[in-house]
């Protein structure tokens, strides 16, 4: 289950798209079997990471549940050199 | 230490202020010897809620540390009726 170029097929990063195309991003993992699923973002687009874990676990997938949050400051190249942004992590568990 | 009007006093609201606005709420919390600091938003400023945590335990609290990450979703009532939010609530702890 590798290759589709995202890297780690259990993750979702989160980018500037439309709140459900992350959201069925995050079930299709699911349905391909992955039993933990971790939804990934960086600076604005960590509101929206939190968006996706409530709705896919409020309307999509009624039994998983979150199993971790982690948050830290990452340092990344900007157009301006060197900036730190915060990160999220937020690991959806379906037994 | 109540009266402040802003509810429990080791709860820290993120609205749309600037981002030391909230750093300094927090870092005045732990000297004004609280143990647990709560900092809470939801929507958009759920991102700001992150950078708060972020840069009060990287540069102004270095010995303190996030013990609890819960995201949730609340119903309120906007302009346009009920609606539904997400929200988080990032506790910090210094010992």
């Amino acid at each position: 289950m590798k290759g589709d170029g995202k890297g780690d097929d259990n993750v979702v990063f989160i980018g500037k798209k439309g709140l459900m195309n992350y959201v069925l991003a995050v079930v299709t993992q699911f349905n391909n079997g992955e039993n933990d699923v971790i939804i990934k973002a960086r600076g604005k687009a960590i509101s929206r990471a939190v968006d996706v874990a409530e709705v896919v676990k409020n309307r999509f997938i009624l039994d998983a549940k979150i199993t971790d949050i982690q948050i830290s400051t990452e340092e990344i190249t900007g157009e301006e050199g060197q900036i730190k942004v915060s990160a999220i992590e937020i690991t959806l568990n379906k037994k």
